[in-house]
């Protein structure tokens, strides 16, 4: 019998933004550890909107929870774990575990997916440049068929002062995917 | 070398029942949000009672959390995403996570399993029938072995008024599976 | 085409010790459901150190959530719904999600990592030593390459009494994995 092709592992790379734009009440800080300084027991849902790395079309939202697990003074910020997932509109989804640190990268989990993104494993990049507003994520993808060319753009290097085209962030027709998730 | 035969990728659908007879202190709605409509910040645990997608047998539970999201006034719904898992007695469990969306069918990610369920993958197919008490859910499962007979009889056809057996209501012997999940 | 030898499916069994030494302000209990006995709606954050098998080594910490589902008056337990990573320094982490009942020892869902564990699935088993500060978990992964020597030292047999070594302990560079997760 022959190997699966419907399982690739070969590594697909899909750059994205995610960027709050201060319009959806988003993140909800749940101080339930009751102390003036951020401790275990908070909680922080949260959902902002993915944009693809070129910045040319809205894809979604981010949707899940920040546990936050320590504050480290030293490093002047905290160890969160986050769990949550990327809507990527009709093309589905990707669901995500792992480490958020405000001052450090981080690898995460992909733990899997829907739609396109059925059977999906890897893990994803986590790069943060305007803490909390701004985040840039490389995911390296495996397991799935080969994405489609709209989501696969050059990313826009990533730095503070990306922004999205005007027409994704106005989600104009030509400036999102099909059902974009809001 | 052989491709290896103990992570098939051919698909298994499984169906079950989600239904929510009020018994269990279910879902716990915490208005964390502090808000009067529901908002970002709201939390719902929840453990529901599962029934085979014939109705003739007692599964198990589920178990876990739904974190809003965001409250849909044009739909009269509410968008959460979802992060729970299906017990099914002794033979394990299966975790996903993904949208639930009190006012549209939605499809979750499959991220892993225990017992039989070691090593699944996939997706779930979730459609609500009586909001938000009775769901069905089509589990396309990859990775694992062939399921076992009592878990895979034909279901029927899900609607607002389907009830479990009586034998699998009242959890008798012949209407549960081996040491099903409470 | 040949199968590919980057998602390995024979099984590496991994033992790690979890241990609460009450210096991390660990666990959280969120009384959320407002209720004097444990209830759904009740959550724990926690946060606790992770040693190697063979209890010379500090690897890191693990971080996640337990999510109270129901108490169990004839069990004198509780059974929650687990959502949480096993950190490991330099060399990435686990995530994992299932069952944790206070009364059993339970398997858990490995649904992905980051570093060495990219890709990894499988299942992990649960056993409480001291509840609840001493657990130990046996890893049985697959779709990894093979783990480093340091990771598989021979464990030292469950029990309540072990310690880690006072190396491992103090942290001492002997102790510790790079970068060990604190």
């Amino acid at each position: 019998s022959a190997p699966d092709a419907s399982r690739p592992t070969k590594v697909q790379e899909l750059h994205v933004y995610e960027i709050n734009e201060k319009d959806r009440g988003s993140p909800a800080i749940l101080k339930l550890s009751q102390k003036p300084v951020n401790s275990l027991g908070d909680l922080v849902p949260f959902s902002n909107k993915v944009y693809s790395g070129d910045l040319q079309k809205r894809l979604g939202v981010t949707a899940g929870i920040c546990i936050l697990i320590q504050h480290k003074p030293e490093k002047k910020g905290d160890r969160y774990e986050a769990v949550f997932s990327f809507y990527f509109g009709d093309y589905g989804h990707i669901s995500v575990q792992g480490a958020y640190l405000t001052y450090e990268d981080t690898y995460l989990a992909v733990t899997g997916g829907s739609g396109i993104f059925e059977g999906v494993y890897g893990q994803v990049k986590l790069q943060q440049l305007v803490f909390p507003y701004k985040l840039f994520y490389t995911f390296y993808l495996k397991g799935i068929p080969d994405l489609p060319a709209e989501l696969l753009g050059t990313p826009v290097p990533p730095s503070p002062s990306v922004e999205p085209s005007p027409a994704a962030k106005a989600t104009e027709p030509h400036g999102t995917i099909p059902n974009f998730t809001d």
